[in-house]
């Protein structure tokens, strides 16, 4: 039986992070085919990935064909499942989305603030048409997303998109709960926590080991400041103990932007001082890794990717493939559409929430309303990112501007301006639905 | 280590499924007390009970210590879990249920009609003051009841209880899978049915098996007179192929009751003149059995049991406290507050839906808006129901009236006086709460 | 200045109302031209109405042009506002309507049962017609719906129609604050009734005089049933005691035949086999009003016309209009898109409620969540409305026996499939959806 | 007949607006007896009150009883409306709320930020001792709220207090009506603002002059800096026409310290360094006021009250007062609850609205949804509301760290602690309620 992967962005530093998953999981996921696909731009990382990919593959022992193309609807024929991991303009848009915020000030913050929301802009039309094609050419396959921002561009995709077998995955609840483990000294499989809110802004309402409530001891573990989890790109000092006996609920490390923005800013601006932006950074450490992967002798991942900051992605997305195609039935947190799950936010609203993963599909867990204390400032991220989806869709400045201004990370009516002419001028190659003639 | 059971209305005929179900499980689930319960005018039944009780689980060989007593608050106790199946009036309520309503020319029906109504505010006192005294001496344990109606007393006791560990079952969810599973010839423990709706309200809107949809398969097969699933206590007689193909969903068998009401109606006027109401048949069923039950040669739970009606009661019940037990995570069906899983219920409504099952008690799977087909009549029911439910509560005349009037099996406004009147009458003694002094 | 009212169906027995209204309102609504439309088999009755109507102009001094057409979309050029008032086959059609469903033993129920449910699948298709052309031809008019059903029918043309400035009246609110005001022996206008609820299926929640509640006051009297309100074509028994004291609200008439169904039935099926059925009393009463209209010395309204049923519709329509040119602001009892009004139905869902009545047309008083006695009923009838309505645009069978099996007066799965069979058949040139080759 | 209005606060600065409003409305609204009642602290500013207002209604020639009083039980007795305007704590108090968070580089903001958190806390606890003494004294008077901030204080009376008629009112949207008239250049009888929102947090969606839609002419006159509409004690820069053209809806004067946070915080750093805070400018205009108020020559309202900032309070509340008096059914902007009327906030939620205002006190029109560019900012506004409310009725610090993270103007999870407990601190002796011995 043929059961095909189909890599969108398979040129990505990430890739063999994927490879290495389906080796492992190979027993219950029986992979027959990767299909690596980029674009011509992407060629050159495209064949070093494809060539590691192979040497994994043979080293390995498991029958896995490993092919690379840039006929991307010829690739996408037959395949059981997409994944996409892409990045519209590259990192020297990211560079873009984070410099120009901080020479205003601001924080760019490459998820959910000013530097997100254009990465948003420039993805969602790309993805747009992925989805086009596999409603055509593979109406049955299911497309996990991990490009970000996740839960914007997957809120499109099954708003907007032809196709809508589309779940949403980010390593962030993943890194939450082997984190907590950790802190607890037990095994990640054996701890879930609720998860409840949006893509880089959910909160961990409960911890449950084996079933039992933990909640209020990591809650007071955490007050420690040597037990925080964080991934690697974010460096986290950790949150006052008024903060987490308040909330009595897991932050996320993303939701420092937010709420200990100042501090934020000021390591960033240092860093980037210092280093040039975090873009910058990261085009470095990709080089470095280029170089490695092109290493013929390497014929597994090396360690050094989990420094690139998206440890466990593939973990998330292999995850969620195997529980389908076995109909496994554990809980898993995805990015899916609301449809009730939170009474509080819109049915056709994405969110990322703890589900059922099986054969159908990921079914999610109920939550009812949200908690009163983080209830208002997860409608507004929401509001904000449904803003920016209809902006990425229909290229229209106004809506675009409002989620500026609605964005905590802004929220000036003038800086919202000055970033929006800034940002939409200097991404105008890739946001060509801002600059169509009428 | 104590793992204790208290059962309420330990001298119903349908305790020795409890205890098979008990013993069956014991290695999962190491039960080492249960405590059968009744009131003073039930003890010759619970000694017969507590009797074969004891032979059965010495035939077993397992370490079960099995006691009988008339002290509830005592058997409380400690108790880890405490099932509910009590009937308060005893038979001779239930014929007035039916007698009465049929001398009306109208369908009694024991679980949403009005005699479901009078069984909901004869019940709903008595296990509020069992909710009083699990609160208090044992808070933790979790009450599993399927005294009928089981919707209706659970969103009593979790509405106006104290203690709100408190899950419904029934086993008609179960019966239709078990049904299903024997026209697809398959294992019932790989059919999941998607159920949605209430109590003896219930549609199956999706049939799954090992994750792939069976639906319309099942559907199809359904329209087959011959595939009709059906408790023993109902006999069907199946529904048109219009129905079946316009619906899409798979009906309950107490559906008939309210679209198939006229044959229905038709049907228990002639076994009334026949045999006496249903009550009277089983009132016969019952002390057939228990003349069986005092058997002392009997160690085993009689299979004429099964005709009695209520065949996988137990299941429903032992498998739910198996799974909180064991942290077990399957998918059961159950009765639990709404708090958002259908948005077009109230939130502390209570509803019969798929939930995750785990150590932490049941969390319900989302199922957002219900299809517009049956969207209205589900509401309808619902109303009917706290209607009743604060009727039973309050003791309030103006909302039975209200929840007569709007029940579809009553709903002319003579007749529902008629009824209220003759009923209430009826039953005065076992309806304290609208007899009293003011 | 130019003020043109269309009247769509101006063939129609009841336009000498609207013709009188508009005489009575012409110094606050100074309509300039009157142009009735009809379809050709209506030519006859048209111009019989046409010169009625010229000469009831000119008795009146008023300075208004009459004319008549057969060309509908000529005559809606430069509307200000479009009436509505047509009869999809005509009487012919509603005597099936009522025949067919009385041959069963069932109510046909020209409103909201079997009977209105193939009113509105004949009218909703041509109403959309008329939507279309306004769009086009007079984008800034107002339609002003009371062909029955109107809420069905207002809902369709706001779900489905490409012109949104519509507005259903029914003569049954007006009639009710008349009932009221006879029966507290005060003005009409000194009533405010605050309805709840849908077209044929709203209640007076409260009463005020003056800005006074004399809601218990009303349904003290209504008890004695000498104080019935009802229009001349329902013949009402009155409500128990019980019922009014027990929901606290005005029943309208039509509530009869749901609460009191068995009654009506009784008394449809005596006056069908002494009269026939309404549609053909109705048939008879017109001719003998038409013989009335084409007397040339009649220069008014003759008042047999009110023993027709629709006393006061005229009242409702030229009340909406006049508030609506003159910016009144006052408070209107209309059915428009709930948006929120009554929390628990449909945003699009049309209610039948209080309205600000302006310039920019009516603005709904919020309403909240419903009454907990009446809230399942409406949201059912809702539901009802809604399948019929998708079955009236997209000729969908489905949907058509969804809607029949879960009306109240039908609810039978099996008379639901004889009624639909029977019903499509008979009326199978006037419901060409139902019919079209795929 | 005998009408009473009592006026909590009687001793404020503000209070002769409202004698003038009751002396020009007499006719309409024929008070016979206005109690001025106050805290023995406020006796002095009471009696200059007491003799200026008694000076005032004689020269008026109305028959009006002037009292004053420091035993406000005994002022409730047979009022008939009660109007509030009280400062707990005094310019002092407020004084505080301004200086710490400017201490600390944040605005204090006495509406909605830091500042009006904390006189919330102080005032809520106040004013639902009043409204116990309501309930028993006056249960059916009106209380017409115009203590800030309005919108928290009136919610929190309507959610924990014994009375339940309760309005709140506040000038800013009768301002705006009066600036867009100014604009215009027509009367504000004839304008119309469809408010949306809360409390110093309201947007104008619509203006409608005589009926007619005039929106978009506002916002583009509204670009030009020199047509601002602002109350006097808010230095208002304007708006960038990207917002203007963007939102397009009218902003209210306080939306400054939102989405103009950086300039406003310059602004007022700069007046706070100069002046001192906005309190103490205002103890110093109050402190001339009351000179003049002493004055035995004034016999009316002195044109230099108009400069403390809430020119038109009294109109908003006397308006309210004889529309309810008079059953009059025009439109007035209240803060009242939900219920409702905006779908996207709870239903138990105040907020600020157009309603009918009639005998039967307000009726709002209905919203539905809010518009997506504002929606989510008004939820977030709401949440931080409610937990303050909380925080206020129950002494709980959770809640209000929890407000205070939230609130935008803080946001920095540090300095919500910093703010908080130097808050706590410097108004202990105003807020026992968090300070109680367990």
């Amino acid at each position: 039986m043929m059961l095909k992967l189909v890599i969108i962005g398979g040129g990505s530093s990430y890739t063999p992070e994927i490879i290495e998953g389906m080796i492992d999981r190979h027993d219950q996921f029986p992979v027959t085919e990767i299909a690596l696909v980029d674009i011509e731009k992407g060629k050159q990382k495209l064949d070093v990935i494809s060539r590691l990919a192979k040497r994994m593959v043979k080293k390995s022992g498991k029958d896995i064909t490993i092919t690379a193309s840039l006929d991307r609807r010829n690739a996408l024929k037959n395949a059981d499942f997409v994944t996409s991991q892409i990045r519209v303009g590259g990192l020297k848009a990211r560079e873009k989305d984070e410099r120009i915020p901080l020479s205003y000030g601001a924080l760019g913050q490459e998820t959910n603030g000013a530097g997100g929301i254009f990465k948003a802009l420039r993805t969602i039309p790309v993805l747009l048409e992925v989805s086009k094609d596999m409603a055509e050419l593979c109406p049955n396959a299911w497309l996990i997303n991990f490009t970000n921002p996740a839960g914007m561009v997957t809120e499109a995709l099954l708003k907007y998109g032809s196709h809508k077998r589309v779940i949403g995955v980010c390593n962030i609840p993943f890194n939450m709960r082997t984190g907590v483990a950790e802190i607890l000294g037990c095994q990640t499989e054996d701890v879930e926590i609720e998860f409840i809110g949006l893509n880089h802004f959910v909160f961990g309402r409960r911890v449950l080991v084996k079933g039992v409530d933990y909640t209020s001891i990591v809650i007071e573990r955490l007050k420690d400041p040597s037990n925080q989890y964080s991934p690697a790109n974010i460096v986290s000092e950790g949150w006052s103990s008024t903060f987490l006996s308040s909330f009595m609920m897991l932050p996320n490390p993303y939701h420092s932007y937010y709420f200990k923005g100042a501090e934020m800013l000021e390591k960033s601006l240092k860093e980037y001082w210092e280093n040039g932006t975090r873009a910058e950074v990261v085009q470095q450490v990709e080089e470095e890794l280029f170089k490695k992967y092109d290493d013929k002798e390497l014929t597994e991942k090396p360690t050094e990717l989990e420094k690139r900051g998206g440890a466990f992605y593939s973990d998330a997305a292999c995850n969620v493939m195997t529980s389908i195609y076995t109909n496994k039935g554990d809980i898993q947190t995805v990015n899916v559409q609301n449809n009730g799950t939170i009474s509080d936010l819109p049915n056709d609203a994405v969110i990322e929430t703890n589900a059922v993963m099986g054969g159908e599909g990921p079914r999610p867990i109920s939550i009812g309303t949200l908690p009163l204390s983080i209830r208002g400032i997860i409608q507004l991220m929401k509001n904000m990112e449904e803003l920016v989806i209809e902006a990425a869709v229909k290229g229209d400045r106004e809506r675009l501007y409002q989620a500026l201004v609605i964005n905590p990370l802004v929220r000036e009516e003038t800086l919202a301006k000055d970033l929006m002419e800034e940002l939409l001028d200097a991404h105008k190659e890739d946001l060509p639905q801002f600059y169509q003639q009428v």
